[in-house]
């Protein structure tokens, strides 16, 4: 059923497809990883794509994007963030379609993908992506790009570790959003100074028999050094 | 004339209408201003509005936005960046409409907003703005944020002054992005400690007597730095 879009000075106007495109990034002891959908309907059937569908007239944009990602994989309670409108003229063969992508950290073990209903989703590593439908590949790149412009600045690793994580763990996630290599005195230096970090009186025993400890973020320190002009800075 | 949006899966979704507004930022003498359109048609007529229009089916965000901006105020070859799409039920009261906006940064003493065609144009200086149809104040509100943003940690001030500027000029930009009055010795020391500026070997005569000496900000010193990881900060 289609409904009238337009009404006086708005009628002779070009109405277009919306659609918006989830961009969920997981980490978790296999590095940053990225949720996909494998399509179910033609078109594009059975190939690779970012969690995406149309919008409702009925809802906003992020009600759409929120709708789409609990309906697809299950997940609800997410803080997805607009990033970027993509608009080429022909980006869809099947019709005029702007979309609007999202983007969201979570953390990989704190999610059931089986719970994804009759949905097949998978998390695929950053750097062994299959290829993508449409132009996903390209909001996949700009996706990364700003995580880690964000990452330099602004404490979001955080977000995708759990609770309480190791020194090795926080490295690993940078290392991995800038994939790269860190020097480990270096960043262990870097990041204790900007004293956001508790130390806990706790090891985790899975790795080595001796043990690391165990770290926290300091969310109110943070915000109280910020309140100060202090700038995170990995 | 309308034309046909959608083909076989896409047939049952929800066509909508997709605008973009352009958000202008410009300084002078005056400080910091925003370029505002003054509506010539219903609805809304004879109110203040952001540079805005719908698109066209047959072109992309990117060049609807530099046509719109073309079309309404005459300027061309301006660089708009995407910033964030609105997406409200019900932001407007004529129908179904997601407006993407973009905003720019120009020199006001380069751009003759009488050339503006048609349409009547005006700079308003950021602190006493009119009142703006629909969610236009939100999103001037958001792309200031985002203008201040920028400004700590990228040199985007420079594409608002004129190519050699004095160092009151200077500081004037950043209180006025600020809405602050920052210490002037120290933004001095601040800014000429990161070794982005060039001081000429001449002088601006018309504040005062004495005279002030004129700078020109580095470009390519400046890149030479960031790929050494060097951050720009105000």
């Amino acid at each position: 059923m289609q409904h009238s879009v337009v009404s006086g000075y708005y009628e002779d106007r070009d109405p277009v497809l919306v659609a918006v495109d989830c961009i969920i990034f997981g980490f978790d002891q296999g590095g940053l990883k990225l949720l996909l959908l494998k399509r179910r309907m033609e078109p594009l059937r059975g190939e690779w794509s970012l969690i995406g569908s149309f919008i409702h007239r009925s809802e906003s944009l992020d009600e759409a994007a929120a709708r789409v990602l609990r309906e697809l994989t299950g997940l609800s309670d997410v803080f997805l963030e607009q990033q970027h409108s993509f608009g080429a003229v022909n980006r869809d063969p099947g019709g005029r379609v702007i979309s609007v992508i999202y983007f969201a950290l979570i953390r990989i073990n704190e999610y059931d993908a089986e719970k994804g209903a009759n949905y097949e989703v998978q998390w695929f590593p950053i750097d062994a992506l299959p290829p993508l439908i449409l132009d996903h590949e390209e909001m996949v790149s700009l996706a990364l790009a700003k995580l880690r412009r964000k990452a330099r600045f602004r404490p979001i690793g955080f977000e995708l570790l759990p609770e309480k994580f190791t020194m090795p763990q926080l490295k690993a996630l940078y290392d991995a959003i800038y994939q790269s290599d860190l020097d480990r005195r270096n960043f262990r230096k870097k990041i204790m100074s900007m004293g956001i970090l508790e130390k806990l009186n706790e090891k985790e025993r899975g790795t080595s028999r001796k043990g690391a400890y165990l770290y926290r973020f300091n969310r109110e320190k943070y915000v109280e050094l910020m309140a100060k002009g202090f700038v995170f800075e990995v």
